[in-house]
């Protein structure tokens, strides 16, 4: 590693990683374990431990630490103590009081939102998300220094990534999703759902057994099932849930692939840079990538379906054939819901809130005019129209916890994975391997590529080096014509 | 409450607590539902939150913080900052580097303690226990100030006992359990085990319904099955643990009775004083007077066997007497290990450890002889030799984990339980309530009289109050007289 991290700073480190553990272990728990009664403790848990981890961000030996840690480290310790600097100047901008509104507002909000979507009021929830953007607009204009507002909220999932960047591919990619999904609506090929009830019980045990074929080490992880599908934790500890829907296997099936993507990428971490800011994943992006190439690329693939569907007949005692997996897998249908929807107009819901919540917090949008901004869009891109905010505006839990700047990470990560699967098969028989069954091959690549590399490139960096050349979308755009011109027969 | 209870420090006492109940739940996932491969972060995220305590409990602000409360406090308000003081105090006499070596060898001890139990060797064990013993001593004297270091020790556990007070209890009560224990021995009368298999989903279903009588709130709670029994947590989230053993049902049955009265303890406090240190469980003796209550005087009482035999008949599908079943639950037999003691015997096994690690703190015992001190005492008090160390001197957790001064709560606790149960009696009709599994009149009773005051008043005037006289141990001793007396006939 040419790395002599060790001493005062490692420590603290260690100490600020493992806290993160710890945080994300309380909202495993919470979603999976908890009992009712918990939830009120649960957060002032959560509280005690955020506290904690902001004074340890804070700590004011940090910069005595990193400027003697700093001028002879190379390699791993160079990027540790860049990560931690980067971390502790975010964290001593944003003043205390103003971090303090910042949660607390989090958490009214998220309160605010809940009661609000259950009754499709965007009105009920617009004082509290006011309240929200101008605390987000504040705290962007504390870590902005010379550059943009959003990007300093979007560095926290992406570090490094400017919102110019992300729009520039986004604009191209718009109207070729756009287009290519007016193509599919038109298009009188109607493929079919797969009928028929599949048991709980059945579909989760094919679940456990797709993800031990994904790579899914089973000592260092497990699998419940939860309202949402997660991911949580890293290294020896990487625990995640699915959800199941009797009607539906694939809700079970490929939420559980697309999680094992997350998973492998935290269980395939350099055990060496453990709790060292370099072994951490490389971005939300990157991650995004994980999980979108295993559940699109590798999980609704032909050639996986070739293994699936006799697996499928096995675990529910019927007779499925291929062909009908890959196309019920594939089905392109108009939704109005984010996390329901397909590979084609996945995107397009992801770069409307990109471009809102970016106007949100340039000030060029105000939440009085969010809902309207919104279902204007939405038409524009989707062609009908939103029928209530639950399925609408009010639909997804980030902004009301606060968290501006996530969402393009979602389709950033659509596009490296893109890259990242075309890049593969160069290399390997990914057909043969997948439809064996045999993930083995494609888990050591971006092993090699990816999981081991953590932070020790930037997150655009280390999706280039993988692939021979800088990303962008078109790998995406070729990937999405192929597949859906032969399936609609467009 | 005479309570103005708030502001900077309120807010600390509130982390604080927060954090101890994260701590908690660390433990209770490792038991439960952690990967293996989990363990090593595990021990990383224990560390760094107790790092993170020990940073609150030796915040330089509070000094100031107490002094400015203290001077008008009443109520709990005072309480509040009498423990706080005490905390603080305890925490800044042991040096940082003092509390970072004794955490060391409480994970290294613990790991030569698995491997030495496992051979039974206790050489093994020995260089490791000398050091924790060392620096045990070395803790003591930091905190013992005018007072006993035994005591400074004790004081973790049991605020404001002291040994001598405990030893003089315990020197008037073995004598009477080992001629007890001898009459019983002697005697003719042999109760026998109930016979066949019992499966292990039938126990948990009717552990879960027994926790229910037993007043256990399961929106407060959950039941998992591990290695050791065990409750953790407070107030809205307090997960109790139970093991199986086919054989045996009672590990299960009363096993979980046993935790159900430290989890109904928790559960009752009283929520006006959550997250504040006079809201919390009086001492770790109050604690076990709840749960060997809950087992011993209510769960193996021959009017509770009067409900519980025809449950046990459902659950099991096949006859059971009451008579049958009271015998078996009370079966007094030699043997080697606390943890599977009966009434009788499991005292004598507190108070050779009590007076071992008494000598060993105050230094008239060295490591070297433990296990010929272990061994002659066990012989005086249980009549027969000791077979191996695995069954001896190593057969417990708690000195490899540094925990010195524990011991002696279980039976300041067995002591106390006695003395509730006698006063209990005299209030309410308890053998009609039991035989009806009615234990909402019991449960109300303690919770009015401990459960709900907390920390409001030390250990021992809580006990007073409750009994309306000093406790002492003649109410335990006429209670296993009566009890084993009329059983083994003698």
């Amino acid at each position: 590693m040419g790395s002599d991290w060790g001493g005062a700073l490692a420590d603290h480190m260690r100490r600020t990683a493992a806290l993160r553990q710890v945080e994300m272990l309380l909202d495993w728990d919470r979603e999976t374990q908890m009992p009712p009664k918990g939830a009120g403790q649960r957060a002032e848990q959560a509280a005690a431990v955020a506290s904690a981890l902001h004074a340890l961000e804070t700590d004011p030996r940090l910069p005595d630490w990193l400027a003697e840690a700093g001028a002879n480290a190379t390699g791993a310790a160079a990027v540790n103590v860049r990560e931690a600097a980067r971390v502790h100047a975010r964290a001593i901008r944003v003043p205390a009081a103003l971090a303090a509104a910042l949660a607390r507002a989090a958490v009214e909000g998220q309160t605010a939102w809940a009661a609000a979507r259950a009754a499709s009021d965007f009105a009920g929830f617009a004082p509290a998300l006011a309240r929200i953007v101008a605390l987000q607009r504040e705290k962007a204009a504390c870590l902005a220094g010379d550059g943009g507002r959003y990007d300093a909220l979007l560095d926290d999932f992406e570090p490094g990534a400017t919102a110019a960047e992300v729009a520039a591919v986004f604009d191209r990619l718009r109207p070729e999703l756009v287009a290519l999904r007016r193509r599919i609506a038109g298009s009188p090929q109607r493929p079919a759902r797969l009928a028929g009830g599949f048991p709980a019980a059945a579909q989760l045990a094919l679940a456990r057994r797709i993800a031990g074929v994904f790579g899914y080490d089973w000592a260092a992880g497990r699998l419940d099932v939860a309202v949402h599908p997660s991911s949580s934790g890293t290294g020896g500890d990487v625990r995640i849930t699915t959800r199941i829907d009797e009607a539906d296997p694939f809700q079970c099936l490929h939420a559980t692939i697309h999680e094992v993507g997350h998973a492998v990428y935290e269980q395939g971490l350099d055990p060496a840079l453990a709790f060292q800011p370099a072994g951490a994943h490389a971005s939300m992006g990157v991650h995004e990538s994980q999980s979108r190439l295993f559940e699109n690329h590798l999980g609704r693939s032909r050639a996986f379906c070739r293994w699936l569907a006799p697996a499928m007949a096995g675990a529910f005692g019927r007779d499925l054939a291929p062909q009908a997996v890959y196309e019920a897998v594939n089905l392109v249908e108009p939704g109005f819901v984010r996390t329901e929807a397909d590979e084609v107009h996945y995107n397009l819901h992801v770069m409307l809130r990109f471009d809102l919540e970016r106007a949100l917090v340039e000030g060029s949008l105000e939440v009085a005019d969010l809902e309207a901004a919104w279902n204007q869009r939405f038409l524009a891109d989707f062609g009908q129209p939103v029928p209530d905010a639950r399925r609408g505006v009010l639909q997804d839990v980030h902004w009301s916890a606060g968290a501006f700047g996530y969402f393009p990470t979602y389709t950033l990560g659509t596009v490296y994975a893109a890259e990242l699967d075309a890049a593969m098969r160069r290399d390997l028989d990914l057909d043969a391997a997948l439809a064996a069954g045999d993930l083995a091959p494609a888990v050591a690549w971006l092993n090699a590529r990816i999981h081991r590399l953590g932070r020790l490139l930037p997150a655009r960096r280390l999706i280039a080096e993988a692939i021979g050349r800088d990303p962008d979308e078109r790998a995406l755009v070729a990937y999405l014509e192929a597949k859906f011109g032969e399936l609609y027969r467009l």
